[in-house]
């Protein structure tokens, strides 16, 4: 499988966070990260935007960290090591699980400055905290999601902007992601499957360091169909997409029954599993990762990584929420730059 | 959650056990079980039909084991020490990976005669070694499965013969089974989901010794359709049903967004998770239970339960097969059956 990454080198340019909603988890998860940096073998990142509210949810979450503003990108490596680094005056109160409009304007305007950074090249990779869709929309922003507003920014369409979810014991990729199940089957095309499904294996290689990632393709119906019995997506829409890639010298396989696919026997068998729909690609991530998961932006001309867990707002403030899905996301991220950048 | 149940008593009939296609690995999963009986504690049995098939079975497998032919289910108990009883004069050769029509006559007289057995009270309970479903129909079997097969047998209506899939991490009940997903939302009523939910509050009442189940209706489309924005189906279909429940005092919740739903966060907030579709059910199931997975049929007369996985045709006769789930499936028959005798 992959190449150990050696640790991002302290040549490269730091990472770039954003705030999230500051009424999430976001602030203490990035504060806790920060705590944890040496044993978590973290690389050097900074937080756009927050410099209060972070103090603040840190305080909240029993952390002692001192907070260094920066005001150039490059200052943060030097900052890292004793305070947690924060670029831009914008802040704001720190009340957990207590949303509103001004605190989507500061993710929002946080998610700008960071994104804005990465691509500029002055952060060598960008980590989103999590936010509220449905408050940003009330506050002007008109993408689905964080993903889609990245990849615009980047000039990619949100199409060619694949989401990667991965964890400790499994990669997946869902084709579709915010849709009715009704809507997936018309949804799915073999030029979808295969387009998505080459710049997935383009990111296991590039970002990851698998030279010739075997990429598990999902069957739509159960038992893949069973031979047409019960739905014909796996004949006339998945296999030519199979075939398409394999005639690129991508070693894509099936279709294979989602069912048994993430079983123990058959996770060692493929490096990402390509899932046809949300809750195929996400219900056993977070079975078997849920701590740990990692959401990653492959197809873009930037590193960019999220924790794959929502605002969580009900237990914001209150310590509960674990750490452990921002410091992958911020290792990953780490990991993918510093192979970009050898590369 | 459960109370323990006791060993199932002696007093109780031997369970009725059959042999599934006799060219995959049920045969030899059988005597693999029997081999381990003391052990894995298991409650008496005996296999219908068999006896040459089985003890070749059990020799390929390097197991050496005794068959104890009987004419009387009652004569299992005292067999079952030192030997496998088998019950019934039919056989074959076995011939592992090399499924045939004979072979699937034979799987069908297996099933038959011991149905008969249980519905009768002579066996306490079935237990289906997995079968071939295509080769079954070309000889004339003409349900869609085991279940409904064993439905019509007790004369329950295949729609109130409810599939719950047990594992040690998790139990789910899929309300569709083997329908192309694109037509599930049409086949999901709120009727269908409030009249299967109480099946499966029922059984797990009666089978699992749980007064008051917990019962988790998952969302049909991502993230409980988030308040409507991908899909409707959870206020129009799934919500009413759960309502519907609570009133006959059942505590059902949700629509729970079903990608979180099996974390480990979550896994012990609920007894058995309902879910509108297969795979929605079987990969948490598969993902977490893979080797020790059971389906029982809930709503019948009789207790019922199967190995939850097939015949996988390639492994069999070379001893790769684990006998987890099929030890797994006659334990957990034992103690239904016991529960119901007690009760």
């Amino acid at each position: 499988m992959a190449q150990p990454a050696t640790a991002a080198s302290s040549a490269l340019p730091p990472l770039a966070i954003s705030l999230g909603d500051p009424a999430g988890v976001g602030p203490e998860l990035i504060a806790a990260a920060w705590a944890l940096r040496e044993s978590a073998a973290l690389p050097p990142f900074f937080v756009a935007q927050g410099a209060g509210l972070l103090a603040d949810a840190a305080e909240q979450r029993g952390l002692e960290i001192a907070i260094a503003p920066i005001t150039d990108p490059a200052d943060a490596q030097a900052a890292f090591a004793h305070a947690l680094p924060v670029l831009g005056t914008g802040d704001g109160p720190y009340r957990p699980g207590d949303p509103d409009g001004a605190g989507a304007q500061l993710a929002l305007s946080s998610l700008t400055l960071a994104t804005e950074l990465a691509l500029s090249g002055a952060a060598s990779g960008l980590v989103t905290g999590p936010i509220a869709k449905a408050l940003l929309a009330q506050v002007g922003f008109r993408h689905p999601g964080q993903t889609e507003f990245v990849a615009e920014a980047c000039r990619v369409s949100a199409q060619d902007a694949v989401m990667l979810l991965a964890g400790p014991s499994l990669r997946t990729v869902p084709l579709t992601v915010h849709s009715a199940l009704a809507e997936v089957p018309a949804l799915l095309s073999a030029d979808l499957i295969r387009r998505r499904s080459e710049i997935a294996a383009r990111g296991l290689a590039s970002d990851f360091g698998i030279a010739n990632p075997r990429l598990a393709i999902c069957a739509l119906n159960p038992h893949a169909g069973e031979g047409g019995r019960f739905g014909r997506e796996e004949a006339l829409v998945i296999a030519p997409a199979i075939a398409a890639l394999r005639e690129m010298g991508i070693d894509a396989s099936g279709p294979h029954p989602a069912d048994s696919l993430f079983s123990p026997h058959l996770r060692d068998s493929f490096d990402v599993a390509i899932c046809m729909y949300h809750d195929q690609a996400l219900i056993p991530l977070k079975a078997l990762d849920f701590d740990h998961g990692v959401n990653m932006t492959l197809g873009l001309p930037i590193v960019r990584t999220s924790p794959d867990h929502g605002t969580a707002f009900a237990i914001a403030g209150t310590g509960a929420a674990d750490p452990g899905a921002m410091i992958a996301a911020i290792r990953m991220a780490g990991e993918a730059a510093a192979r970009r950048a050898a590369t």
